[in-house]
């Protein structure tokens, strides 16, 4: 039987690399060459886990199952979060299968399978083609990423007219700014400090503010929808003023404990929290043909597919250092 | 100088009857008789504010002034929270003046007029005429606690198709119970011991859970939308398992501290929260219209519009005894 290496966590966090039996296709099942692969802060938390890596992929098709329609060899596929769904489900059939009860998402489904590895098997209806203006390096960080923040500036409501505010300036901020910027949106960036200020206004930020040690933010321009990227939970007391009547804020960063905000603000401004993941297929497929559009790319550091390059991708990423999304390159791509 | 009464809160919480000399008219004012006033808990917060109190009138035009185009001596008129706006910013331009960054609205403006009266001034703009089919005791409460809950219904996309659920069965759950029933939802009520098991479903709940020392709720049914209308902050380790994915909760009361959800499922479930205070005029009319035409109306206690009716009302509210709404009514309505 023909295998290929996957990289694995482990109780101790120490990535391993193995070795995977290539299994027979069936049904929609198509089988890839992985290329690229972002690395996201949820991969941190599951290197303690006992299961393949990776949910930002991207790579080549090699073969297709027997049922499969739209994609053969050579074609070039990303893939995230949202392996499968029911298909049947209210949310499923609203096209909001990112909320499919049946959990078929990284960490909880095909933990045989990643985007940490040489190859992949994965279903071809949870594929997305990649349009040709669109390197891999450069997609894997919007098949999680990405998705992340336009899922919420596509989905609720963000109108081109408002003023949308980013916290953050890392792997997911960097490319709201983008997104929202193209979007037609005023784009207001919140930082710890000004070292990531030049580069904000250069990716579409149109004000900037660093925020550590700030008593206030003094901003004429009240924010409609506010992205939180950062883990940390913001100061509301900073951020509540500067925030327009029936604004939304976004909490797109994973966090243990509760989500906390002052009442009666949240009451008289008719503030909205809109909790929101990555974005569901529909929403996903116009993210890569709008960022193909608008010449949006992540900006990237490279490291090799390899348990070394893993483990300091995610040493950078932990301690705070990547400029501003880690991405693995196969050793036929580098 | 004519002169008419009103009663005012005071430092130590008594209610103070007093007299106010009435104006002449200016602009777009109205003179009006108080025939009834609904109690809101916000009256029990205010009481201890020398200002005159309520908020949920309902009267009879005496006179208007010289703007006035619409109203006339005889009309029966309701008014709520909101007294004034300034017409010019965003939330006025789209008709959310309810927040409007004056704030002109109970506790904030005109302290020297209520609905705790014998008359009041107000402007035409911000009084709406009760439709024939409701009566002035049964409008008052639909002035601030209808309109909250169905501003929470009619504004943020409920669909005849969710389920709803009511938190709480008092001055706004159970207008909430007949305004989502009559707009064809599904409607599960919450409520801490089966005491108002009955009326709820005589109200049109098709649900129905005692909540006390419940370790979890055992519903089929999914939430769409959740509106809390009890003071008492929900458990929500009882209520998230039973929310649908992308269900939207609605704080709908006063309260201090914060406001506090677990993180995660906020977010992996796509849950939403939605601040919200009353209807604005727009939904408002609609609110009126919608109640005449499905013969919604509150359950009231009545009390006579003394200082003696006020306090015994406002004391029966803070005990938890009201069934469900006080009004107060005028001795010539009485």
């Amino acid at each position: 039987m023909p295998s290929f290496t996957v990289f694995k966590g482990s109780n101790d966090g120490s990535i391993h690399k193995s070795s995977t039996t290539r299994p027979d296709l069936k049904d929609d099942q198509v089988f890839l060459r992985v290329t690229s692969s972002g690395l996201c802060g949820t991969d941190l938390h599951y290197r303690h886990a006992d299961m393949v890596l990776g949910h930002e992929g991207c790579g080549v098709v090699e073969s297709v199952g027997p049922t499969v329609k739209h994609l053969r060899a050579g074609d070039r596929v990303g893939w995230g979060y949202q392996h499968d769904s029911c298909g049947r489900c209210d949310q499923c059939l609203k096209g909001m299968e990112t909320y499919c009860a049946e959990r078929a998402m990284y960490g909880y489904a095909d933990l045989d399978q990643g985007s940490f590895a040489s190859h992949a098997v994965w279903r071809e209806a949870f594929l997305f083609k990649i349009p040709d203006g669109i390197s891999d390096v450069d997609a894997a960080p919007l098949m999680c990423g990405g998705a992340t923040v336009f899922g919420a500036l596509a989905i609720y409501g963000v109108q081109p007219t408002d003023t949308v505010g980013v916290i953050g300036v890392g792997g997911l901020g960097h490319l709201a700014i983008q997104f929202a910027a193209k979007m037609g949106c005023d784009v207001v960036v919140f930082s710890g400090t000004n070292s990531k200020k030049e580069e904000a206004m250069k990716l579409g930020a149109t004000h900037f503010y660093a925020t550590r040690g700030a008593k206030e933010i003094k901003s004429e321009k009240k924010i409609d929808h506010l992205l939180v990227t950062t883990s940390a939970q913001p100061d509301w007391s900073l951020y509540f003023p500067v925030l327009a009547p029936n604004a939304t804020i976004y909490p797109l960063s994973v966090a243990d404990g509760d989500f906390k905000v002052p009442y009666m603000p949240l009451i008289s401004n008719g503030l909205r929290i809109q909790g929101s993941v990555v974005a569901p297929r529909g929403i996903h497929k116009k993210m890569l043909e709008f960022a193909a559009r608008h010449d949006i790319k992540p900006i990237v550091m490279r490291y090799p597919m390899t348990v070394e390059g893993i483990e300091e991708a995610m040493k950078t990423l932990d301690e705070g250092g990547m400029r501003y999304r880690g991405v693995l390159v196969s050793e036929q791509q580098s």
